[in-house]
């Protein structure tokens, strides 16, 4: 068995596979040692049958060796964050609620994963209903903190290198932050890019979907895989998406201009996470303008928690009220006060949410990317009991904007910190250009070394 | 109003669009135009609305100068055979059971083709239930002779340059025998690659999906589109699709294989037909070697009957009762045979079709592709009441063998006469590729001129 391909890139492995220079097999069996040797600390994994993986990875080999078509991610192991239903495979949303769950369908990015040619290699650990409860996983970098959250599992695996690629979804900042604690990409694209159909469904205004990988090539391949126009989904537009690939590669035609905003949350920064950034928009100079915060941002913390736990427990209030006793204790204060949050209360946050997606669009006309911190610093310790504070993606996130986190710095205990750069609505190709960009400019090439 | 934009092809119009050449409104309004001009004669159209259709390219013109993403089928406009459902277009299924009838969902290719940009301009006339009934759609080339059906408008449409891409279905020879009768493209790919979710049901078992065009780079280019996973579709699979363009854009390593079976149906060819395909193989000496017929072809005729019939009573058996004084002296007789074929003699049929699929596949062993006739020869003429003898199709598409017409021949009335090439199950690309030179070898250059 060759045991290092599970450090391969997605792109590296798709190559390498379709050029005959080794098997998906082998790639599969070598990512499941990898779980294998690292899984009982990391904990990353809900649901996974080693030999259902390796079948379908021997078929992909298969078709290759026929000489039939492969797919942009043929023979590549993917985990899926275990909201994302499966019909070959339970999906427990996190919650005994849902113990043995076991979908009739597969979700659509499923469907475009299998048409990719991707191995669906097994499911990973969510905090409950994809929500603020803690899952058991720990950081790969330390097992005494925390992946951060809700997609801490599919964040984990990526950074153990246990998987290339892993699905997330974000409704406050589950995506940015974990990717942000366990140093990998996590890309959450434009509102609508992907569709949610066959997602558990938390908020239909804030759910959001995206992938976490450790270059920001395989970012955007993985994202233009999933990408596609679904009508189930009200959120998902009938146009075309932005290419993200073709984004990621391109040069930038002229250096970009970029916007960071003294955030009214920049006080809850780690000391070590503030001098980073600051250190790194000193080291692009003019291209960065320190902009004060807008009058609502304060407020929208508030309006984003206003939608997201009123839909919340409109979406699952029945099995809250059927399964009270299984819900979290994190969980159940929320569902209180959620259930007190009148219609005039929701429709006013949906009004704020509104006006402020028009007039945070304003500043896309004078700038090509915002840049923020993903968190607030290095991950907190598992003692915490928490998955970390969402506070640095609540404002993008509200607006459906596409948003990445890079992993480009580095705290006092060394251990990851990412660094968020937000994008204009359906321009996530441009968005990708400007991060390669900047981490071209400080790290000296486009794609970050394996951490 | 750049009036000649209608006889572009699609590959040209989506470059030009793109790089800001001309506009999508320029385009439709082109395509308009013609239609305008020509269709009192030609009569392709079931549905048109010009309004929509400019508000449309209007919209795709909007995305693309306000710098965000375009699709491969950017801003081109497309007809659809009237059994593919549209949410914002009526789908009357060429029978007035189906009068006014709106669907809720657009199908699923429909989906794929608003994600790629195109302009949905209208529904084309299809046969009664794309069976056996003629519309009054009339041939571009010649108004006193037939379309060929049951895909007549999509056919008549891209042959008289009113729009340059247009989609069709096959259950027998709906395709392919339209496409030799109006000298254009006509392309249905291996069972399987297009969803037929939201499409006419008339045999679960042979339905197919496919497009017209006319060039081979735009055939390729519209089934990339419109190729996808779909589980609704028992028949989809969960794999990779073969890649067109990258088929019909390769070089083939070697010069290619061809198998020409003596068929039992030859002796029905028109002399022109037969001189034609002979000559034509000649010209291609060595590459072509015939074949004897194998003993099962001339059962495989009554397979695909017994087959189709049964199912189309199957599927449609409620609307016929229904509706019987509503459904032509054409189908009548057909629709009571098929109430009188037994269960057994049905699964009998589908034993037969699945062993036969073995044999035929063995085949694409020892070749790159088969040579044979799209149909009988010219156009049959309108006074025939009939859309042509589709039995040159039937033992391909009852294997679900992906096929193209390539418009390479003509008659002794100077009508177009297309050459089939059927490629092995999934091996599209190879086909495409195979096409491609055959068409070079024989014209001297990948694409045929403008007809």
């Amino acid at each position: 068995m060759k045991r290092d391909l599970n450090l391969l890139s997605a792109s590296q492995a798709v190559d390498g596979i379709c050029a005959g220079h080794f098997s998906s097999e082998e790639l599969t069996e070598a990512c499941l040692a990898r779980i294998e040797e690292t899984d009982k600390t990391i904990r990353a994994w809900s649901h996974l049958d080693p030999d259902e993986a390796l079948a379908s990875a021997r078929m992909m080999d298969l078709i290759r060796k026929s000489g039939r078509a492969t797919g942009p991610l043929h023979g590549v192991p993917i985990g899926l964050k275990d909201v994302i239903d499966t019909a070959d495979m339970p999906t427990e949303r996190g919650s005994t609620i849902f113990a043995g769950r076991q979908p009739e369908a597969d979700a659509c990015i499923v469907e475009r994963l299998r048409e990719a040619g991707a191995v669906i290699l097994g499911k990973t650990k969510t905090t409950e209903l994809a929500f603020m409860h803690p899952t058991d996983t720990t950081n790969p970098h330390d097992p005494l903190r925390t992946p951060g959250g809700s997609s801490s599992g599919s964040a984990a695996a990526v950074a153990a290198h246990q998987v290339p690629l892993a699905i997330g979804t974000q409704t406050n900042g589950s995506m940015i932050r974990p990717a942000s604690f366990c140093g990998v990409y996590g890309f959450k694209p434009t509102r609508g890019v992907i569709s949610r159909r066959g997602i558990l469904q938390t908020s239909a205004s804030l759910d959001q979907v995206g992938g976490f990988a450790r270059t920001l090539e395989d970012i955007a391949l993985l994202t233009d895989v999933i990408g596609s126009y679904d009508p189930s989904d009200p959120l998902s537009f009938a146009r075309p998406r932005p290419q993200m690939v073709r984004g990621a590669r391109a040069e930038a035609p002229v250096q970009p201009n970029i916007a960071c905003f003294d955030l009214p949350f920049n006080s809850r920064l780690d000391n070590d996470a503030r001098a980073g950034l600051d250190a790194l928009i000193s080291r692009l100079g003019h291209r960065v303008e320190r902009l004060p915060p807008t009058p609502q941002m304060t407020d929208l913390v508030a309006v984003q928690a206003t939608i997201h736990e009123y839909e919340i427990n409109q979406h699952l209030g029945r099995a809250f009220e059927n399964h009270w006793d299984l819900i979290s204790n994190t969980v159940q204060p929320v569902i209180e006060r959620a259930r007190k949050i009148s219609i005039a209360q929701y429709e006013d946050a949906l009004e704020a949410k509104r006006s402020y997606e028009v007039s945070i669009a304003e500043h896309f006309n004078d700038f090509d990317a915002i840049l923020a911190p993903c968190a607030t610093g290095e991950a907190p310790r598992l003692t915490t009991n928490t998955t970390g504070d969402p506070v640095f993606c609540t404002l993008w996130t509200l607006a459906g904007l596409p948003a990445i986190s890079l992993p480009l710095l580095v705290g006092e205990n060394n251990l990851p910190i990412g660094v968020q750069l937000i994008g204009g609505l359906e321009e996530d190709d441009k968005l990708l250009r400007t991060a390669a960009w900047m981490q071209a400019k400080l790290v000296g090439h486009a794609n970050s070394p394996e951490t």
